[in-house]
Order: C-alpha cells, then sequence, then structure tokens
C-alpha cells in the first residue's frame, strides 16, 4: 500500500504559515490556559465543525493505551459519519489512570458538548502529558467553558499552541487543491510533539483497514472541507500516516496517547470524493504532503534537535525492509549522536544497518551524505571529511544508503541527539 | 536452553581482581603499545597457551562482520581441538576494510606463530576500535614481536588493559570450582566493551548450536584448565552467553567485532568434563558466573554511565518474550535519561513495556524499582518520590517488571544515559 516513491509528488505547495486548521471551511477553533501547565501557557484546544462531519482516526499500538485512544476508537466505530468538534488537552496525558481516566475523558467530551450545544456522541478527545496522573478535572471544566466562548475563525493558531508540549514551536499545514470533478477543496492540519515519538499508528481493532508495520505523544488533527464517506477518509488517512506520521522517530520511544484524527466538513459542495477516482488520488496526494509537512516539522523539532536528518534506503528487499533498516539506523544513538557532532562516521551508519534484521549483501551496499559518497560495494572510497563535515553541520541532512538488492525503498525522518536532549529528559521530573 | 533463574546458582565466588586470566594453569599473556592508540596506551594483547588447546566461539550476528570474525569463525571449524594463542589488537577494528583486511587479519595471525614458534593454524584473532581503515601492519608487527617477547605469569593484567578502548577500567574475573568426578579446575576471563554495546552473539554458521533471539564492540576471552572436547566448549559457551553478554545493552548498537572465544587447556589432569554429567553442570555454573561478572562489569562501565541498573521482567508469556520486554526497556532513550536524573518515572518504563511486542496485558502488570512499588495492576499506587528518587541516585538499581501472564522472566544489564554519553560520542571523531 506504500507508494513507489514518496516525495515526487509534491504538485500542490504545503503552506505552514498560521491558522492553517480554521482556513477550512466549516470550523472554528480556539486554545486558552486552564492551568494544566506550570508555564501557564495554553493547555486547552477546540475545533468545531459548523456541520456534521464525517470522521477517522488512527491510534497508537502501545498496549498501554490512553483512555481518550480508547474513547475515541469507540466513538469512531458508532458515530464517524457525526462528529462536531475535538477537545484538546496539553501537559496531562490521562493515561494509565484507570476507570477514573476513562470517566475524565467521557468528562471533557460531555462538558464539550454542553458548552458548545452538540448532540451526546459528537465530540473526540485528545490528551498529551505526563502519564499516571488524574485530570484536575476543576479546572478543564472552566478551560473548556473559556474554550468554547472564544471559538473562533482566527483561533486555528491558538489551537495549535495550546496541544504543545515540549514543541518549541507550533506545527501547521495547510494546502488547497484543485480537484476536477468537484472543484476546489482544502485541508488543514496541526500537530504537536517532540519527544516519546516514534508513532507506530493504525486503525481502530473494529475497522478494516491498512495495516503498517512501523512504529510519539504526538497529536494531529487534520480537517478538510471535502466531502466523503467515513470509510473513504479512513482508508486515505491511513495511507497518508503511513507514510509521514508512521516515518519519524526521534527516539524510538512511542507513545501511550499517539493519535491522528481527521474531520471532513463536506462543505466543498455536493460531490463526494469517492475511492478509485482521479479525485481521490489528488486528494490522498494533498493529504499525504499535509501529513509529512506536519511530521517532518515533528523531527526537526524532536528534544534538544540541531538538525533534521532524512534516511533513504533504497535498494532492499521491499519497502518493509527498507522502513525497518531506516528506523534502525535513525534511531541508533552512536548515528545520533555522530550526527550531533557532524562527523561523518559512515561505520557506524553501516553497523546499524548490519544489526537492523533486514536482508543485507555487505558487498553490494552503497551509502551517500548529501552529495559525497563515502561508501562503495561495503568500503569506505576517498572522500574529503571536511566537506561532509561542513554538510552535516547544517539544519537539514539527508543520508542515502542503496543497498543494491531490489527496489525496496523508505524515507524516513528523525533528528540529532544532544547534550539538550539528555537535559530535556533527565530534569524533566513526574 | 535458559535457566529458569540466572542469578541463583552464584555457589562460586567470582573474583574481579587483577590477573585473571594468567592464574589458569597454561596460560601466558602479555600487552603492550604499538601506536595504534593515539594516547599511547597499551594496544595490543597476547595470550598463549603452553599446550594445544580445546577452542569455542561465538560471533556478532551483524551483517557486516569483521575480518577477524570471519577468520575466526573458518580457524575453528578447522582446528578447534589445537588452538594456541589468541592476538589481539584495540584502536582499529579491521571491519569494512575488504580483501585487505582479510590479508591484514591473515598476517597478524601468521606473525603471532611465527613470534611464539607455534603450527599454522592455530592461532585466533580480536580487533576493536575504529570501523573501516586499514590496519597500519608496520606498527602491528612491531606490537607482535614485542607481545611475543613479554609473555609472563604475571602478564594477565596488561593483557586486559590493551584490548580496552572507550573502556575506564579493566574487565577480569577469576574463579576456581571443585569437579567431584575431577577435582579443582579454574576458569579466567578479560573482556572490554564501553559502547556499541548490545551483543547478539551466536555460533559460527559452521557449527550446531543452540539459537538465541537476543541482539558491542565487546570482546571476551575466557581460558580454562578445564580438560574438555571443543563441542562440549562450545555449547557450555553458548549457554554461558546467551544468559550474560547477551543480555547487556549500553546503546542497542551491536557491533560488527563481538566475539567471546574460549580456550580449555586441559591441564587440570586426565578427567574431561563431558556434557549430562554434574561436573558439566558445576563447570557450566561457573562459566556463566564469569560470563556475566564481566558482563556486567561492561554494562556498569558503559560510555558516560553513573550507574548500572538491572532490569528483570517476570510473569511474561515465554523467556523470550521476557527479555525483549528487558532490552527495550534497557535501550530506551526516556527511561535511560530518565535514570540518569534519578526520576522515577515509571510512565516511561511502562510505555516501552507496551511498544516492545511481546504479549502484555495492561491491568495485570505491576512494577517496583528497588524494593519500593509504584504500579499495581496498570495504575501508579502511592509511593514517596523522595524515597525513589534517593534509591536512583545509587550506583546499583534494580527495576523489576512483573507482567503477571506466565513464568517466563529474564535479567537485562544496562547503564543510564548521560552528558558524558553524548560527549564521548559527538566529539569522538572518524
Amino acid at each position: 500500500m506504500t507508494r513507489g516513491n514518496d516525495m515526487n509528488d509534491r504538485s500542490h505547495e504545503v503552506d505552514v504559515s498560521s491558522g492553517a486548521i480554521t482556513r477550512v471551511a466549516g470550523f472554528t477553533a480556539s486554545g486558552v490556559a486552564c492551568g494544566l501547565k506550570a508555564s501557564g501557557d495554553r493547555d486547552l484546544a477546540l475545533v468545531v465543525c459548523d456541520v456534521p462531519a464525517s470522521a477517522a482516526g488512527v491510534f497508537t499500538r502501545n498496549a498501554f493505551r490512553a483512555a481518550p485512544v480508547l474513547i475515541d476508537e469507540r466513538l469512531l466505530e458508532h458515530n464517524a459519519q457525526g462528529m462536531r468538534a475535538v477537545i484538546m488537552n496539553a501537559g496531562n496525558a490521562n493515561a494509565c489512570t484507570g476507570e477514573q481516566g476513562m470517566w475524565d475523558a467521557q468528562q471533557m467530551i460531555g462538558l464539550t458538548e454542553a458548552e458548545v450545544g452538540l448532540p451526546a456522541g459528537s465530540v473526540l478527545v485528545m490528551s498529551t502529558g505526563v502519564i499516571g496522573h488524574p485530570l484536575p478535572m476543576e479546572r478543564v471544566r472552566e478551560g473548556i467553558r473559556e474554550a468554547a466562548s472564544t471559538l473562533s475563525l482566527q483561533g486555528g493558531h491558538d489551537c495549535a499552541e495550546a496541544i504543545m508540549t515540549t514543541d518549541l514551536v507550533t506545527k501547521e499545514a495547510y494546502v488547497s487543491l484543485p480537484l476536477p470533478g468537484i472543484g476546489t477543496i482544502s485541508i488543514g492540519g496541526i500537530a504537536k510533539g517532540s519527544g516519546m515519538i516514534a508513532p507506530d499508528l493504525g486503525p481502530s481493532s473494529g475497522m478494516a483497514g491498512i495495516d503498517s508495520s512501523s512504529h510519539a505523544t504526538m497529536l494531529a488533527l487534520v480537517v478538510t472541507d471535502a466531502r466523503m464517506a467515513p470509510e473513504t477518509l479512513q482508508y486515505a488517512l491511513e495511507e497518508a500516516v503511513n507514510i509521514s506520521f508512521n516515518r519519524i522517530t526521534v527516539d524510538g520511544d512511542t507513545s501511550t496517547n499517539d493519535t491522528v484524527l481527521a474531520l471532513a466538513s463536506g462543505l466543498s459542495g455536493d460531490s463526494a470524493v469517492e475511492l478509485g477516482t482521479p479525485d481521490y488520488a489528488i486528494f490522498l496526494d494533498g493529504l499525504t504532503n499535509i501529513c509529512q509537512s506536519l511530521a517532518i516539522q515533528i523531527a526537526r523539532d524532536g528534544e534538544g534537535a540541531t538538525k533534521l536528518v532524512e534516511i533513504h534506503v533504497k535498494g532492499a528487499y521491499d519497502d518493509a525492509q527498507a522502513v525497518m533498516a531506516a528506523k534502525t539506523i535513525a534511531n541508533s544513538p552512536l548515528v545520533k549522536t555522530a550526527l550531533f557532532g557532524s562527523d561523518p562516521n559512515w561505520g557506524r551508519i553501516l553497523a546499524a544497518l548490519g544489526r537492523s534484521g533486514v536482508h543485507v549483501n555487505p558487498v553490494r551496499v552503497a551509502l551517500w551524505i548529501g552529495d559525497t559518497q563515502l561508501v562503495a560495494n561495503g568500503e569506505p572510497i576517498p572522500f574529503d571529511p571536511k566537506v561532509v563535515s561542513a554538510y552535516l553541520s547544517g539544519v537539514n541532512v539527508t543520508i542515502e544508503v542503496d543497498m543494491g538488492l531490489s527496489s525496496g525503498q523508505a524515507r524516513v525522518w528523525t533528528c540529532d541527539m544532544s547534550y539538550r536532549y539528555v537535559e530535556i529528559n533527565a530534569e524533566y521530573h513526574t
């Protein structure tokens, strides 16, 4: 189900300027501070659709799935054609919180429905933050009241801000696309994530769908004014996520709360995007671009990151093995620290490839850092370390490995590992 | 093939004082400096057995196996009953060095045979250090000459020192055991390793043997005066390595050079240790204790480590799943940095368990740090964070997870991840 080439179809420019989500017809948003973050920053976000929306979602495959994940799965099974809102909080993940956590997540939904005036079962919920602490519901209640009263067409950026945890920047993306059979539609998205990033997202157990073989708390919400059935939206979301959010890693640690939700208002017009049509292909391409943009924004803003690193493995036995090889390289602490040091340590890259568990024929392996080839036929070739080190000291780095076996390929995005990574994670106390 | 309990059979005290390897009857050793290390420290080590020894070995399963690994495998297939010596160097791994590397490794063997006066094909070789650089053979030649001329019964510690790379301390272990049917035998060992530690050692392709499901350059050499057939020694070595070296991880990065070799001089007497006898069981127990001691010394001296961490998973579906769960926790950068920060962040431990890919029923999971229980039935229980944080600030930490499913269990040893880890690996340039 993976496309042969992930990156070549960027026919539609993604706009990463702020306010993405409320540029899409039918959506208002808000982001407020209710005291979940000690900093006093915004920590509660609300997105509302003017009309019942088609909805879809993919969720973490971690065995410890947080309460909001469990509840969203259930809601999507029963009401995927009539969703109206998503309520989100940062500062507390509502994970490993047992029955109380389930009740609190339900409360967040009920309070949102009451404050906005929406029917029962029409609100989805996402949480991110510390694990194992009950939500301070009195603050959440106040926050939901304020979020509901401040919903606006200008609220997109506040909303993106309110879901940040250790993120340094908001993640937003917007695109508008002409669909030949339908007219122009738009897609907007927000995301958060910086640590505990190695998404392994799949459909909920009750849904038929595409499976993926990969492995954040990362949260993302994508909205569109396209008209489409929930099943079509679900299918497209899974295809897009498998080659975007499921292709990033900061630390290899898959969260208990990872969630990507999608809402389609249908306000672009009366014609629906149907599976298997040229319109679907263009929509999927746009959705994939949004998801890749958001995913790459997360990898670039990984905890302590000084650079974005793209690992491109080609010539693998198949795409699944290319993903596995690329992720093993991306998650290697020795590779990540060498990247931080701008050290062209190709030996560590080959060592990671060699332990990845995929088919490797050492004498066929070639490796490039940027435009410089360092390895041919499994052996080093002469290169100027100063040139490569200068390249590696930039903020965008590409490593390409050709395994020389077959046509399997994948791109994975990650970041380096710095002193700051250790600082953030050793000094963030429970 | 894993024993039910790894640690309860410590009936024989392991002595970690220096000179372990030359306390075993039949072995002389030396360690010299020949300029492979920029520091000028010892970098070439030699161990010689007075008589033809039974030999066994396990080697990295990394696809990029270094020249010395490939050559030792071949030698053991053809002459496992008549080995006389092991030549070792640090500072250069002779990995990813192609045909030249194979030739250089053969040269090291040939030079040793010539200098010591040993028959052809009776010397094994191990290398550790930087990947992808040809060995400076002129220096190596000088080193071998000096090492051969300085062999002595007091050379054990110099030898242990000469195989260190980023190690801060030597790793040595010695035990003497009364075998009822045979008399007293002794086992001594040395090891090195600090980074790129996540051994995944198995028998060479040409050998029948035990398989393991786990994942350093780590090098180890174990010598004994017990008399035993090479097949018996190989079997015992694999059993011991599977619950020692294959149970440690510093960074999850499995090296191209990991090797454990064993030599048995037979000088304890005329009676051989035979598989399936009480003597074998006691020998195996002693060998396992030596290997666990050396393995734990490596984990404790992991790059930048401030503490040794034992992860004990029990109640797993089976032992293999317990190993997988424990290694996922041990390799989690979020868990390792929390340990550095002495933060009782049980949520990160559960999140790592939940992504490990093993059978998990969240509501059955319990977790202890030291003697303090933090989680019962998958949910936090009240504990004093100050008490746990004080415990975590010590140099020996135990984390125990009871998965509540079945009787599978495993112990894995690792260390925390500190600023110094990043410094060592970002500033070590190729």
